[in-house]
Order: structure tokens, then C-alpha cells, then sequence
């Protein structure tokens, strides 16, 4: 039975992954007046004196929203709010069991980029953070940009910056393997949609003084005149040469290739063309930007994908629970860069001297020791930011 | 400790009352191929092409939302959004363990009739049903009956409608232990609120044909100038004498008194004027429209309150848990009039015999053998009338 079927089963057996859990028992009239009537006013009426009370007395304190309208996702594609149920109730199950964070799916049936950022300022009132999942470009910047400026609760698209935040400490740790510094580096991204816009900024921010980032025309630089709102901004701190041309010349003598584009885009030549002891993530999934063992026979000297079966794998659930576990102990209103690089040092040191190698960049997911790491590194860079209300 | 400090004692070491849980373990590599991906993109493209499936791969299939914009609360009043939280989550715990029925909090942060339909409709695609919750009128008639028309899901404001289904439960016994007909009595119900007009309505629906309803001004008729839209509508199936007057004349010679007012409106004199074995449930909360004793005394055959300390608690719990959980096993589309006196007779029925007696006319909520004859006779008249959809 393959993955399809199974998953098939499961999901119809068990009527879905997630359910409520009531943390008390309710089994006569003394317990009913405290969790209910009349007891219960007072919690009430301590958090109508102060709203940030609710992070006391209720279940904000621990729960994330995990919103989508269902525009992109995974590899499915513009599948909509009701297709999109199962993937958000996976990420919940991702959120509870890495890292004990409660997380409820929210599948909103809008394309309207005003009505979902409406409707999720309606409901935040239970949330102590919004996790944002598969919401296509362009409408997912605006999204997010909004709703963190309008909310004082943390607001994260994962799709970007949980992807950054792994691809990030993936270079940090490949960097150790290959033994160059990451102000030295030259990176060139290709896919420039939400998570090659995301993992620029996140490795600029980083320190990576050089980067290009190339789109289906090639590299992006001031000179097109083709380029929507988010590439036009990230000429800013990218291609500080002014460079213009295809992927394959962006490439030449780089240090580090990140692919969040398509299958097949990379090849041998264009591997050997890159600096000695170059760096791939191939991250375009199901199938990478170039096969991970073509690339290391055309020299590279670490090669990580999207994918479980092969070495290396980058994968966002390195991430997103601890961040957000961290950013909610603080009470955090945001979740900024540097929580985010703080969490990408905390996956990439979680792998000892010992273990780290070119095929083992990454801690193993399972041996769930990084998430506290991630968690603690989350929360003292919240604090050296003030965003902490705790 | 009064209920009161041990209510915040909970609440505060619980961090509130409901958690997520996940219903599989993700232990390795294989457990998150089949709950997320690639495996969960099988379960996406079957509920893709037809969205019902989304009720037997997804948790909609047991999942009601909690709604309100905590304008009406408890006895508190309009306290907002975050100061509801408490309550909801109380109702989410009640859902589930009085019916295993998956509830979650959605509390609204605004006072907008139209938005507020539009967040419920937008985050609907996750819930298998809506449960309204304390929120004022006149607004709570809109949202509800626009809601019921737009959603494909059933839509229920508990505050009328479980209030309503309960009060029938308590007049049907009580009418046994009276030996009167529903189709003979006189019934007068006092405040035309929300509770109030569902009262009037599913009252009149179960065969109850004399009514009269007053509110501050005494007894609502076609004559009142001063009615709003809901009070003008009950007039038509109110009130058939055409009488004027006060809350005093209107109860003479009289059966029923319901009260979902405020306390102390009815006095002895009152009682006395009312016809032989009177029925009184006055249900204003904390403090009912007469001390059950006086009425007792003046000559009440039964009276019930919605206090916890005296005999026949008119308690929404005995309704809501299953109601839904009949809805939700059925796929319905509606809780419609039907259901709710298929409820209310499930209740009633649910005490036996042996026990019925002018004290004890409500099954005890915390005796819950009640609960799954509710469910069974839900789903029955769901079937009957049409709006399952398994």
C-alpha cells in the first residue's frame, strides 16, 4: 500500500487528525460552577479590566491559528479552503507534537486579500499567534505585511520564512563542512516567489553580503522593467554588481545554489561552472532542481533537497514549532529576523561536531533535542528586541 | 474558597480550559508521510473534486464553532471579544463532555452585523456546525437567520434556542404531573428578548395554542405602536384575543408563567390570579423573577429556575451537546423546528415514570443517559424533514 492509500485510511478512519481536549473534568454541579456559571465571570471580568489577561485564564496563552484560503497548496495548487483542511489539521498535528503548541485550522473560503486580512483581525482574539500556510504570491505579502503591522500578536507565513529560517541553518552548518565564512560566500537564488523573497532577506540580514536572485527570465536587476512590487524591492539589496543574464551565468564561480523553483532547471555543467566546495539546496518539491547525486559526481560538496529520502533534508517542521512555541512563553508581539536567525543557530548548532558532515547538515527531526534550543534562542532574541510582554 | 476565587484559581493554572489534540502519534519519517506530506495531498484531491468528503477525511465532521462577540454575556453584559473567551471555552468543554462533540472558541472582535456574517461564513469550510452564542439583540436574529440561509451547515443560537428546547422539555412533564393538555393551556411568557420569542415560537410550533408575550410595557398586540421587527412578527402567532394591558392582567386565569426577564416581576398576588396548578419557571439568572418558595406558596403546582440550588434546573446542557452531535452525525444542513421538539421530548421521556413528580421534572444534566436519546431523536427528525445529508 503506498503513501496515498494509506493516507487515505487514516484519514477515514479517524474522521481527520485533531480534536478538542477539555483539560477538566466536568462530572458534577461543583465542577460545572467553576468552569461555568457562575464562576467563571471572573475570569470574565479580570480580562475585560486588562485584555492581556486572556493570556492567564484562557487557552490564547498556547494557541496558534494555522490560516489558509487554500491558493497554493503544496504541490497541488489553488485546491481551495475545503481541500486545504487536511494539509492545516497535518500542520496542526506538527505544531502539538514537536512542540506541545496548540494550533486550530482555519480554512477561509476568500480570495479577497481585505476580507482575509479582516477576518483574521476578527478572530485573533483567541490566538496568541497566526501562523499563515499556502497562500499564494502575490497575496500572501500584503497578508502578512498587514497583519502584522494591524495585530500585536506574532504573524509568520511559514511557506516564507519557515523555509528561510531551515535553508538559513542549513548554510550555516554547510558552511562549517566547507570551510568558508558567510560574509565571504556568493549565493545565488532561483524561484523568486514568497520563499526565494524570504530566504534573501533572511540571509542578507544574515550577514551573505552578495546575492543573486533570478527568476524564470533570469537574474533580477534594475534594469527590468518587468518586475512586480516584491522584486523590484529586493534589487535593493541584491546583485550589487548589476548584473543581467540567465541562470546559468548568475551561477558561474558562486558559492551556494538555493532552489525554490521547479524540477530539473540546474544540471552538470552548471554545477562544475560554480566556485570548488559549492553549496546546493535543491528545494523545489516533489522533484528538485537537479538530482542530489548528479550534483555532488559535478563537484558539490553538500547537497540538501526537500525530500526524506535523500541526505540533508530542509524541512520547515525544523522550525515552526519552536518558533512559535518560543514567541508565545514571551508573549511576544512579533516574530522578527532576528528571532528568526536566532532559530536558524539553534537548529544548525543542535548537530554535534561529532554527527555534522556533508551529509548531515540538518538535525534529524525526530530527535526532537533542537526544539528547545530553538525555543530558548527564540525567546532571549525576543527579549533583546522587546517584543516580549513576559 | 467561593466559586468565584476558585473559578481564577482554574483558569490560571490550566491556562484556560481546551487544548488541541492530535489524534496519531508522529514518531518517524513514515507517520509524516501518511499525516502530512506527500501522503495527505490523497485526502486534499478527493474532498477537491466533491467538498461533502471533507466529512470523512477531515475533523468538520465534529467540529462545531463557538461564536460570539461578547455583547451579551452571561450575566455580564457587554464585556467584548476577549473577555468571552472564559464562556466559550466553558461551552466547548460542556460540547465535549456531555456529547464528545469537538467545539472551538470563535470569538469575534466587532459589532458589525454584516462583517460578523461574513468572518462566520468565511472560516466555515472547518466546522460542521455554529453554535451563537451571547450575542445581543436585535443583531442576534440577523446573523442567525442570514447565516441559516447562506450556510449549508446548521446554525444555532443557543441563548433562544437551547433556552427554548429545555423550557418545552420542562412544560411537557410538568404538564404531565398537572394533567393538563398542551393544546388547552394558557401560557404567558415575560421578556421578548432573544430567549423569549424562541420560547414563543417553538412553544406555538409543539401545539401550544394560547400564548401571550409581554415585555417592560405589559402584553405585546398588534395595537403597540412602539414594537421592533422581531415583536411585531410574534404578534401574529400571539396574543389571539387581541388583549391589552399589563403583565399583571395578562396572567389571570392563566397556566404557564415563563419569565426570561429579571428578578422579582411576579409576586404571590400574581400566582394566586393564575389558574388551578400553575407552572411557573421563572428563569432570569442569578436571580429569578420569584423565589420558588413564595410561588409554592401561593398555590404554584410547579416551578423551575435556571439555579443549580433549587429543584428543576432549566439548564441549556440537557439541549445543546445533543442536538448537535445528532446534526453532525446525520451530515444535516439545518436544526430546524422539528429537531428541536424532537429534543425537547427526548428530554422529557428521559424521566422515567417512577421519578417524574412536580420537584423533578428535568433529567439530571450529570446523569447522561438522556444525552444519546437526544441524539437519536435529532437525527430521526432530520431524516423526517429532510436536511441530512447521510
Amino acid at each position: 500500500m503506498n503513501y496515498n492509500e494509506k493516507a487515505l485510511e487514516m484519514h477515514k478512519k479517524n474522521n481527520g487528525k485533531i480534536e478538542i481536549k477539555s483539560k477538566i473534568k466536568v462530572k458534577n454541579r461543583e465542577d460545572l460552577s467553576i468552569a461555568y456559571t457562575p464562576g467563571v465571570a471572573q475570569p470574565c471580568r479580570e480580562i475585560h479590566k486588562n485584555k492581556e489577561e486572556a493570556y492567564k485564564y484562557t487557552a490564547k496563552s498556547k494557541m496558534i491559528a494555522v490560516i489558509s484560503n487554500g491558493s497554493a497548496v503544496l504541490g497541488l495548487g489553488d485546491i481551495g479552503a475545503y481541500a486545504a483542511i487536511p494539509v492545516m489539521e497535518g500542520k496542526s498535528v506538527l505544531f502539538k507534537e514537536f512542540a506541545g503548541v496548540d494550533a486550530f485550522p482555519i480554512c477561509i473560503k476568500s480570495r479577497d486579500t481585505e476580507e482575509i486580512i479582516n477576518t483574521v483581525k476578527n478572530i485573533e482574539p483567541m490566538f496568541g499567534g497566526i501562523n499563515l500556510e499556502d497562500i499564494k504570491a502575490p497575496e500572501c505579502f500584503e497578508i502578512e505585511e498587514r497583519l502584522k503591522k494591524e495585530l500585536d500578536i506574532p504573524v509568520f507565513h511559514d511557506d516564507q520564512h519557515g523555509t528561510a529560517v531551515v535553508a538559513l541553518a542549513a548554510i550555516i552548518n554547510s558552511l562549517k563542512v566547507a570551510e568558508k565564512s558567510i560574509e565571504d560566500i556568493e549565493v545565488v537564488i532561483n524561484g523568486a516567489g514568497s520563499a526565494g523573497i524570504a530566504i534573501t532577506k533572511l540571509l542578507n540580514n544574515a550577514g551573505v553580503k552578495n546575492i543573486i536572485i533570478c527568476d524564470r527570465k533570469g537574474i533580477i536587476s534594475k534594469n527590468r522593467k518587468d518586475l512586480n512590487k516584491s522584486k523590484k524591492e529586493i534589487t535593493t539589496i541584491t546583485n550589487k554588481k548589476d548584473e543581467d543574464g540567465s541562470l546559468i551565468k548568475a551561477l558561474k564561480g558562486r558559492d551556494v545554489f538555493i532552489g525554490v523553483s521547479g524540477p530539473n532547471v540546474l544540471n552538470k555543467e552548471m554545477v562544475k561552472s560554480m566556485n570548488e566546495k559549492s553549496i546546493i539546496l535543491a528545494l523545489a518539491n516533489p522533484d528538485p532542481e537537479i538530482d542530489p547525486d548528479e550534483a555532488k559526481e559535478a563537484g558539490a560538496l553538500v547537497v540538501g533537497t526537500g525530500r526524506s529520502d535523500y541526505p540533508n533534508q530542509v524541512n520547515n517542521v525544523l522550525a515552526f514549532p519552536g518558533i512559535f512555541k518560543g514567541a508565545l512563553e514571551v508573549m511576544a508581539t512579533d516574530i522578527n529576523e532576528e528571532m528568526k536567525i536566532a532559530a536558524a543557530y539553534a537548529i544548525a548548532e543542535s548537530v554535534s561536531e561529532e554527527k555534522l558532515s556533508k551529509d548531515f547538515i540538518l538535525p534529524d527531526p525526530f530527535d526532537k533535542k533542537y526544539v528547545k534550543k530553538v525555543v530558548d534562542n527564540v525567546k532571549k532574541a525576543a527579549i533583546k528586541t522587546k517584543v516580549n510582554r513576559i
